[in-house]
């Protein structure tokens, strides 16, 4: 029972966890692999340590095989391959009450608010599981979270046949949203300043911009007959995507929320009212979501193999961190758990 | 044929304008009242000398009679009562040929860029030219422009029968709006730092709020089990107003950007991703919202003459700015032009 644990201030233990037999309306899930996201970099650098407990088992992104299963779980037995949806809501909120649980005011995320997937046996609430189709590869599998992630933005974005989408920032998120974005039809300009991720961007068949190279609005502009695009996905986080965001739509166009502020920005809202703008912000994803992303994921159709850039042993979690900090090549990069 | 000309940096001219008999597609209306907008203001201060052409007559939201008509006007004979929806859509751009002739690419609106109602006669297209019932005073006519305006807020807005909406800045448009809001069946607060206006708001039986007294965001969640409101108009223009927005709607709660912002302001595009609020910008009207201004102005049910500070003589316009930058118990200052 291998899991690696976070203990403060950028320092990780490698070392065992105890067998946590599940209980009755849980799942053990024998985890095959889990994917590394910002957010657990961001655990990582102490950022988050008031929503944790210590020591920290991170990661949410993963697929496995069940191990075990509690007394009144009936839907999933030993060998099933699932997925989680790592979200537990309270019920009881004004968001869960309104039908919104993703958004719960109480919230608990798991691999945050209670340990997580970076273990080789990883118990959850049956709710949160999800059977994957034998033919996905796990490797695969572990991409369905992120990819439910895009497939909540592309439906927040109302994204459809023939709109023209433009996506700030091309890193594991914002490829998976281009990606989806041309599955529903669009298309897709993804914006990114890291010269490897443009050349896998192109590589993946998108049009690509640098912004620090070219005008964004103006090639928009010169794309679209200077109406501008219909909607643009913000997922740099940065003041500069911000500014970006609202230069691009179109008169009535949309933008979506999908980077983290941890800042507020600056944002031209006399642009909101000159040509209308509509604003929506995404967070995490519904059901639905997990649904069509292992149904795109199954499909064969995009390119996921292309967006790993390594597969690493679960005690390799430091090195993984520091591939993405790099700020090198590094897409997804991967653990191997079990 | 009286007119009163802005001639630059805070100097008014009242004058006498040449008669402007109408052309084949246009209406000649002997004006009865002009009502003072903030826009006017922002034109007397020097801020939009860009846009106008020197020396300008200002004016846009107004009432009269239809004195004369071109030789092809056939909707409208002399003695009408009528008024104006004051804008002048190209019919070419990427917007209007959308269906968004309100946020035309190169509109012309009357009043800035061209002549505007300041005067005794005013001479515009005929399609710009709505009827308005014989029963409706003049003087109330001349709020129908504010009143689209609202209008258009709340359709924006997406108000429905029993949503709590909050209106920040209850100036004549907050006013209009929080009316408006109240005619669609919400429950409306209206947050508003000049005790004048506050009086009045009150009076008007609106629930209020002194954001400099008072914790708006804590008022608005006790009002509504933690929740949260569903829509907040953004009216104030300030830094403050961007703040409160995001801190007031419930999840999947609506912001309305009224206000017109000199500057991009702060925003907290992190309540944007953590409650998947949405923001839309309001500008101007459809003809649509001016029909509904109309019937709504006509029913009776609005305390119009409330929000009519003073009818002054067109020759004291500046007095009108006046009392406008007085800060003081100022809504709504009209003109009588003929």
């Amino acid at each position: 029972m291998k899991a690696v644990y976070y203990e403060g201030d950028r320092v990780l233990r490698a070392g065992q966890s105890p067998a946590q037999a599940p209980r009755y309306d849980e799942v053990q899930i024998k985890v095959s692999h889990a994917g590394i996201c910002g957010t657990d970099l961001h655990i990582y650098h102490g950022h988050m340590d008031s929503r944790i407990s210590f020591p920290q088992i991170m990661g949410h992104e993963m697929s496995g095989t069940v191990h075990a299963v509690g007394d009144q779980v009936t839907e999933f037995a030993a060998g099933d391959p699932v997925t989680v949806m790592p979200l537990n809501s309270c019920g009881n909120c004004p968001a869960c009450q309104a039908g919104y649980g993703h958004i719960c005011h109480n919230l608990k995320f798991l691999g945050i608010e209670t340990p997580g997937a970076f273990q080789s046996y990883w118990t959850v609430p049956v709710h949160t599981v999800l059977p994957l189709p034998k033919e996905l590869p796990l490797v695969h599998g572990a991409l369905i979270e992120p990819l439910a992630v895009a497939c909540h933005d592309i439906r927040r974005g109302k994204v459809g046949r023939e709109d023209y989408a433009v996506v700030l920032g091309g890193g594991p998120i914002g490829a998976l949203i281009a990606l989806v974005a041309r599955e529903a039809g669009a298309k897709v300009l993804v914006s990114e300043i890291n010269p490897h991720r443009l050349q896998l961007l192109e590589q993946l068949g998108f049009d690509t911009i640098n912004p620090k190279e070219r005008d964004v609005a103006g090639y928009v502009n010169s794309q679209t007959g200077g109406a501008g695009c219909d909607v643009v996905f913000e997922v740099t986080s940065s003041q500069a995507g911000a500014e970006l965001m609202t230069k691009l739509p179109r008169t009535r166009g949309r933008i979506v929320v999908v980077g983290i502020f941890s800042r507020p920005p600056q944002v031209d809202l006399h642009r909101f009212f000159w040509r209308e703008l509509s604003m929506s912000g995404a967070r995490v994803y519904e059901r639905e979501d997990f649904i069509k992303a292992i149904e795109l994921a199954s499909s064969g159709r995009l390119p996921l193999d292309a967006l790993i850039t390594d597969v690493l042993p679960l005690e390799q979690l430091e090195q993984g961190f520091k591939q993405m900090e790099g700020g090198g090549s590094a897409m997804k990069i991967m653990l191997r758990c079990s």
